[in-house]
């Protein structure tokens, strides 16, 4: 079928495929949990169609339903914002040790707490975070192969265009998402293998050389991270333990690693704002000393920035650092999604808080304090925000202090072999 | 408010409250665990308000999808039937055991699945029933308290009026829940009031009978339901475990009480046809010996009611008998609602299957064996099947053997205190 004749039902369905064979790999036999908005029905129906054709024992999708969230907040009794569904991801994580696969929807509308208080807001969220951390732990430790693709609901689009009509801007959020997941291509899961082993292409040759630190330099920017102990980069397609090969994001772009948390150097300036929890966070400029963040300010949003770094003690570390070159088709696209799913795709970004074990060699069968001795961070947080643009240029340093040149005007110096 | 001023939206928000105030008597602090069908989502939010108004520190709604139910055996593997969701489930019984209430929403399309392998469904129906045990012994145990009520689903509506337009189905099928959930009454909670006292005034002077056995007489029944020791019988409200009072279903005409397992002998036919998964299953004749169905026939669905007797060894024994006025509200409307909740409300009834712990006098706190000791039934089934109608009369039969008469053409022979 040729691209142009893919109508708007043809690629929600290749979408779902990509979702369930690229994003997923899921394997006959497996349970399949899906997280998705009650806006996203469509989706999720096409979703479980192709998850069923793999042999899916069973999909239980557990719809979220913003209206209802907001409601708490509009009368809900203040000593109830402590409170989490703790038994539900309980019960999440006990479908992952029984082998059940993972599939969350996005499309999240990025105002929707914006008008609420913000320290009920982070009662929530904190409870929250607590409450998910022992089903987390299985997903980022990929246990289990999951994924995470996206819905174009309506109030994100409205967030994303706001200056077209809602119906106009649903579509052109399509596109994008269309787009960035390759779903517009003649062959979507074969583009997905293509870009899966330029990827590789890319992390071998960073895992290779082994830096010790990555020095980014711009406007408003001077920054030596110190990458972890036998640090391992990754980007694309995952061996998960159960053994099946997922992409944990679609779209993803990203090749990353992990920090060391305690060699975190110099200042930071943020190139795009940051969207949290309906507070745009905009122009963030930081100082690290000795990993941890010595001076936080922002233009906006600073008392929310300020309530994240208080979350824990690893809130004001690295967690992650990626690589994104500035031609990047999510970058391309100029657009801010306001969603972490595509904004950390269109530009080098550092995360503060939890790091990812995959990223330290061996390091998914490490114990916590094994993958600290290494400099992993950890926290209940995990929030990235976007440090790239084409003025931004990155070198490799190695142990010995001296530094190769690595991207240069926002892209790589080299071609991926 | 005149009853005739209320619009439909002021009614379905008559009914969130009965539900949150009366079905479920929420408590402040309680988590509320909900389940309801994708298309109840405006019922899920008024409910989900009127939670948060009540004091819950938490609304969670765990969505069923009928079209991804049905896909999965459009598409699914043979060898997925035998699957079901047991780590939801055993979430949501860790949520009761925490002392969260809860509520479900009916509305299912009685056809679902009625052009589906039964072998199949009844695969998937019994590992869900195996699965959902444990938390449903804690339901039906009241260790928390909880309610049913229900949505006019449109598949549902096309069901129970099939010759008028489907918007006009749906609005009959609403002002009959409406009617029978008592909210077109200028005050539905004190209605509910008003019900209850006089559902406990005809239960007490059951209890204080305590006869030992029910006779019932009509058209194609000579059936003698013996009761178990120190059986108990109940109606409308009931106090769980927890301290709290809830109406386990809205609407509730019935009172019930729990059989003796093994002395049920005679023969009975259906008054109303059993819609079961989606199989119609009508003109039930059974022959009871020793508690046991000896014989069963019906004029359709006869290989369904087969398969549902088969369950296990207490599918073929009773579980609760039941006895409803003719002349109550859902029986006077005529219809057949192809829903328990509801046509179970219409007649007498008896259920195949499991029995009520609350129905033995002190039985809540008995095991399971004590239970069985008195008589009380166990199963992973509870199904209802109406035995009633204006020619069914049913006695009292007391211990000596004598008996007096209690409903004659299908009412009560002595007004209720
Ligand atoms: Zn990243
Ligand atoms: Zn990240
Ligand atoms: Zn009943
Ligand atoms: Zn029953």
């Amino acid at each position: 079928m040729a691209e142009s004749a893919m109508n708007h039902e043809e690629k929600l369905d290749k979408l779902a495929e990509v979702a369930v064979r690229v994003g997923l790999g899921l394997a006959h036999g497996q349970q399949l949990v899906m997280t998705a908005p009650l806006e996203a029905v469509p989706l999720v129906r096409r979703i479980t169609e192709h998850a069923y054709k793999a042999g899916a024992s069973l999909v239980t999708t557990i719809f979220g339903d913003e209206q209802s969230t907001l409601m708490r907040f509009q009368h809900g009794a203040d000593d109830s914002f402590d409170t989490a569904s703790k038994w539900l991801y309980d019960g999440m994580a006990e479908a992952f040790r029984g082998g059940a696969a993972r599939l969350a929807i996005a499309g999240e509308d990025p105002n929707l707490l914006a008008g609420q208080d913000p320290a009920r807001v982070a009662r929530a969220n904190r409870a929250r975070s607590q409450a998910y951390l022992p089903a987390l732990e299985l997903i980022s430790g990929f246990d289990i192969n999951w994924t995470i693709c996206s819905f174009a609901s309506s109030a994100w689009a409205r967030a994303v265009f706001p200056n077209v009509s809602e119906e106009q801007a649903v579509a052109k959020l399509w596109d994008a998402i269309f787009a960035a997941s390759r779903v517009d291509r003649p062959d979507p899961v074969a583009a997905w293998g293509e870009h899966n082993a330029e990827l590789r292409a890319r992390y071998s040759m960073l895992n290779a050389k082994q830096y010790s630190a990555l020095h980014f330099r711009g406007p408003g920017t001077d920054l030596k991270v110190g990458l972890a102990d036998d640090h391992e980069w990754a980007g694309g397609a995952t061996k998960a333990k159960n053994g099946v090969v997922c992409n944990p994001n679609i779209p993803s772009e990203e090749v990353f690693t992990t920090p060391h948390r305690a060699r975190v150097e110099g200042t930071v300036t943020s190139t795009k704002p940051l969207s949290y929890q309906g507070t745009l966070i905009q122009d963030i400029a930081v100082r690290f000393e000795g990993g941890q963040i010595a001076e936080a300010r922002a233009r906006t949003g600073q008392d929310v920035l300020q309530k994240v770094l208080e979350t824990d003690e690893g809130a004001r570390r690295l967690g992650e650092v990626a690589l994104v070159p500035h031609s990047s088709p999510i970058s391309a696209s100029g657009l801010l999604f306001y969603n972490t799913l595509f904004d950390e795709n269109a530009s080098h970004h550092i995360a503060l808080g939890q790091a990812y074990a995959k990223c330290v060699r061996g390091g998914l069968s490490m114990t916590e304090a094994e993958l600290e001795q290494k400099g992993a961070n950890r926290s209940l947080i995990h929030i990235d925000w976007m440090i790239g643009s084409d003025k931004v240029d990155v070198d490799g340093v190695n142990a010995d202090g001296s530094a190769e040149p690595l991207m240069r005007g926002g892209e790589w110096v080299t071609k991926a072999a």
